[in-house]
């Protein structure tokens, strides 16, 4: 029998009891699965960020802490957690990403929001360019940079990606490090953030940052709150050097119903949903690491301290 | 010397004679290109719907009626035009097509109009489902409806397809004839007009069609007006049989003022944009289709009077 203790509220374990008992049956493990064991019996925690467990230290005989989310930023630094991390990389969770990020990309190419707001009788035609005439940069490239990346260049767009270290891909112009940044922001006429928050990325996209870019740009943030300087990017809306910003994180959330960016007519706030882990999905991958763990195999999506993600 | 009768508007000549005159170039023809001649000189004539030119009598040596626009019906019943009709193919149109209808697929899919139009402080956390779990139906399966179903499966949607003739595609699940228009609307969570107008097409989605979609399913139509029954869609709005419906193309353009359409809070009337050629890829098209007359080839994109597109 392998002791699973699930940290996070017991408003998830009603969601995901179903699906992991299922994955778990599946992988042919043997699994008590619980929101509370004593410590000393836990073999596996399934963890989220807002779990009330922060001192790992009875946890003896835990082998693997398996985060629910692909963000680790708030566990990475706790020194009693000495234990292997795994991030989240559900396919679910991917796959909601690329649809949320290459559906807001269209709406800011296509300009819907003059139509989707402007029903008052008057046919304005504008034809947008096409999207072989937008050019998009993501940061960060990671498995949902790149996916995000692939799918907007299939459809036509030509996208460039920046991150920390070189990388190469087939469909995307790579680019790295702090000249790399520079040129991957001005020519950004739709930037998406999707880098890891860490010390490094923090404020990234700052007033210079934004100054770099094309006039007139669209930012798009589903990755981390903090990436942006906020008070930077209000002034940059108001100025119009920045078009939009269609922002799903923030580093207060639920956002406050008096942060300027609900009021401001040209930031469109949606409520943390673009990298939504799904159940089903997310319940398979917890799965594999457990039975992986107990084959003696490598983790997958194992998550390396000294980076931060 | 080939002499060509441009027949749109001087406005669109202004727009077009550059390109035109570059793809003429590129292809070695070498063309007088004319907004009048007299018409026994006229080689070839290049056409748009609202052309005043409607006798075609006189022009006895025209090898071939170019359309500038995808849509011949306006065309295809005139008794005096009596030489081969090619439509237009533009890739920028088809592009610019898929685009479009991925953008507000997207768009209905993910539920984005609650924030656009919902910027008032609440955090509303609504999740929608994956792609994967989203049915589309594309009913037409010319060059547009292929590869807007093509694009929409790449991310993810299943895509049923209808079609007059039957037709096969590895992506999408080819339906044809009246029981597979049922089928096809039965499941159609979204549903894609892409249709030519015949008589065969007009009013298909009538009060019937409608009672057979899933209840609280999308309509886009960036086809043709006339292939939707206004006052029964009208109605299955009101009940919310159709939760939305996001219309490029209607009976009378620009939609009146006071068309009930405009009104509706679950309508989204956009400008004839969908559909839109783009100058510089059109004018290869037309050149081709030139050179290949003058080559003694077939024409490209022929129109089969018979069928009506």
């Amino acid at each position: 029998m392998i002791n699973v203790l699930f940290a996070p509220s017991q408003d998830r374990l009603d969601i995901y009891a179903a699906p992991l008992q299922a994955a778990f049956a599946q992988a042919d493990l043997n699994v008590d699965l619980r929101a509370a064991f004593p410590p000393e019996e836990v073999d596996y925690i399934i963890y989220a960020p807002n779990s009330e467990l922060q001192d790992f230290t009875p946890y003896v005989r835990t082998k693997a802490v398996l985060n629910l989310w692909a963000g680790v930023e708030s566990i990475v630094g706790n020194q009693t957690l000495t234990q292997p991390i795994a991030r989240m990389v559900d396919h679910g969770l991917s796959r909601g990403m690329v649809e949320w990020v290459t559906g807001h990309v269209l709406r800011h190419h296509l300009g819907m929001d003059r139509h989707i707001l402007g029903q008052d009788g008057e046919w304005r035609a504008y034809i947008p360019p096409l999207a072989q005439d937008r050019r998009v940069t993501i940061l960060g490239l990671g498995e949902l940079g790149l996916a995000c990346g692939r799918a907007l260049n299939d459809l036509g767009f030509p996208v460039t990606g920046w991150s920390r270290t070189a990388k190469h891909d087939d469909q995307i112009t790579c680019l790295s490090g702090p000249d790399g940044l520079t040129q991957a922001l001005s020519q950004a006429d739709i930037l998406v953030l999707l880098l890891p928050k860490t010390s490094a990325t923090e404020n990234i996209i700052d007033a210079k940052a934004l100054a770099m870019m094309p006039q007139g740009a669209f930012i798009i943030n589903p990755g981390r709150g903090p990436l942006i300087d906020d008070t930077a990017l209000l002034a940059a809306l108001d100025t119009g050097q920045i078009a939009h910003a269609t922002l799903d994180v923030f580093r207060i959330e639920p956002l406050p119903k008096d942060h300027p960016y609900w009021a401001h007519p040209n930031v469109t706030v949606t409520p943390h949903i673009a990298s939504e882990t799904r159940p089903e999905t997310a319940a398979q991958v917890i799965a594999e690491n457990i039975r992986r763990a107990e084959a003696g195999d490598d983790l997958l999506y194992m998550v390396d301290r000294q980076a931060g993600y």
